[in-house]
């Protein structure tokens, strides 16, 4: 069943250590059937250079496992409860991707400070509250659900597709599995973006004496250039 | 037409990701015939492992489509700008590559720190000021041409050919596509350098203990070394 | 002999330049055969390309060469002292990677701060002290296993599989070599995470302009985009 | 002539793209036949993937040109003054590598901090002076020679064979041209971490909570943990 979401899912997950967001098995992608309400997810634990198409496990929107040889991934009923609360998303995908962590590690959103944030993020990508301890000794899967849909109150999930957990990580979805996959990269960038930007504006700076940028700048430009066989 | 422009112009283009520069389709790369006055320029959108020569498009000097099934690249307006202003430069380069962009997002321009940086660029790299809200919200990929070459009013941009738009990213440029990306490559270097320079001009420093350094240094050399197999 | 356990240990050696964990020769993993008394080590100074299983050294739990044709890694006497402390350990890794290295330059072990760090290190991996002067004079590489041991008093090591030795680097252990080199990729990636964490604890940040924010997402998403071919 | 030093060099050469030291031809490496009194460098501004053992040019230690197609690196009158001085090099490496070349910029030398930095540098790796106007204006590149001796008028070269030239970048030595590449191989790894070491110990850190460090780490140690296959 589901053969084709199966396929995008397997894809998906694989872009994962491809684009270098996760090492080991940090990391799990899901597709959703909206029509037959039913859940692709990679299986726990399982190695992405032994893990093929078959596989992948399908779940329902309550959680249940519908078919598959594997348990599914132990981050499930975060899944499972965001795709019950944002209906409009397709595939959701999770990292400890370096830089996206950190920020969640920090405690802190990612605010936009340029162009390349802002061609896919409507605003600051939020960061939950932490969890409470009752909710870490609960379910505490499906609690990390709800407090990434409890930052959303005020803001469209389609507009910023993507979200941190306090000291965990980055979650992003999209309107496919694949979708999810390209936010979690466009994430990981903005986020070595914004901290090197923020790093550089505490920083003063220098510069080099004039006859020695004369010299290097001289000796390869113009009439008395003198590097290279010309 | 243009067939050596545009073998020319689709090899910078497919330079980018091999480079590092960029990720998904995040940067495009022009070259102009002075003679013709046409300019080749990538197609908007299109993936660099699907892009061919055939999908480059040519476009003349007031930004008219002349040839090529796609549309152009989103910031055509802003090459198109540039040759018509810069009357030398015969290629143009746009990414987002990471440190170029921290720049930008920072506001900042990167001054000249060492020779690496001046064998190539004739002193500070220049930040533009920020656009305006009319000129975001009038002709933007324009307006962004016009304030780049407002930076440049007091620099000959043959001995400065790169610029970071605020809270944008970079632009360089060269005599050809080729050249202009090799700029785009040792501008990226040359920030990382910076960055690393002003970070390590805020730090004080250490050293360890001596016995350790000497235990060390003489475990592998002079006539007591034991490490390795001699 | 031991021909599995040396097989075993070849490969978790090889694991790490595969890692990005060493330069040139510049780490060690051995793995033990509890019932048999007898620890499998990597030869002092070997390069990894000419490395071979054959090139592995036997020795006793007293570190005297049992079988090879090498002298084993200079680092021995820290294995041995460490197989005989930590009784449930089943191979132990030694290297200089770059971010682990940072924080055992700067003397500071490092505190959990997010999940990534909790799913293997029940809490803070700890840097010993610095080594007194008549120990790294005297027998430096067991006074080394010592010093480790003596941050373990109160730590289970089989729960914090992993310490800094001030001024010099990581050691990390598990049930086996492969699981002890499992470790040593996981507290590098971990450190980095820690490293930018602290970083942006003590930065601030800003926001780029709305206009500009509203023009790029816009132009890529809803009614009025005009980004890509569509 | 020189047919193995030509093959050396030429390998020692090709060894700095694939160690990631340099970007297009940001590099030259020499070496020295002290018997004949020759010295082989790379030739000026050839590409890597184009050079050839044949494209090796031969000079004296009057910096004459002995044989060779092509004019040797702009840098062989440094080369040739390091030869001169220091009597017991027979190879030299100047880079760019980014962190070292970081370090130059910030006019500052690397301490030693740990014992990766300790088992190839005994002490300080120094910093020159800059470069006085008429220095830089007269003979540049053997005044930088000069400047480098300077730096080493109390230091055994052999002991610490790599400084900096302010503003410029690494220069490393060794008994011939592969050592002389491992040493600045190993520079910009010691560097690199004497750079995050420095930034560390500016820093404060923080803790995550102790329910969330309990849940994560149980998950997946010991007997209630649930995540995996098992």
């Amino acid at each position: 069943m589901l053969e084709a979401l199966k396929k995008q899912v397997f894809e998906a997950n694989m872009e994962l250590p491809k684009r270098g967001l996760v090492v080991y098995t940090w990391g799990n992608v899901s597709g959703i059937d909206r029509e037959k309400g039913l859940i692709v997810i990679k299986p726990s634990g399982v190695e992405y250079e032994e893990m093929t198409i078959e596989d992948m496990v399908v779940i329902d929107l309550q959680g249940n496992v519908v078919e598959g040889k594997y348990k599914p991934s132990s981050d499930t009923p975060t899944h499972v409860y965001l795709y019950n609360t944002f209906k409009e998303i397709g595939g959701i995908v999770h990292t400890h991707s370096n830089m996206a962590t950190s920020f969640a590690q920090a405690g802190r959103g990612v605010s936009a400070l340029g162009t390349t944030h802002a061609d896919y993020f409507y605003g600051t990508v939020p960061c939950t509250r932490a969890l409470r301890k009752e909710e870490i000794e609960g379910e505490y899967e499906k609690e990390t659900g709800k407090v990434i849909a409890e930052s959303f109150k005020e803001i469209d999930p389609m507009s910023i597709p993507a979200v941190l957990v306090k000291e965990h990580g980055p979650f992003t979805w999209g309107k496919d599995a694949a979708d999810a996959v390209y936010h979690a990269v466009v994430l990981e960038e903005v986020c070595k973006m914004a901290f090197n930007t923020n790093l550089l504006m505490q920083t003063g700076t220098a510069a080099m004496q004039k006859a020695l940028l004369d010299k290097h700048y001289l000796r390869k430009h113009g009439a008395n250039a003198y590097y290279g066989q010309n």
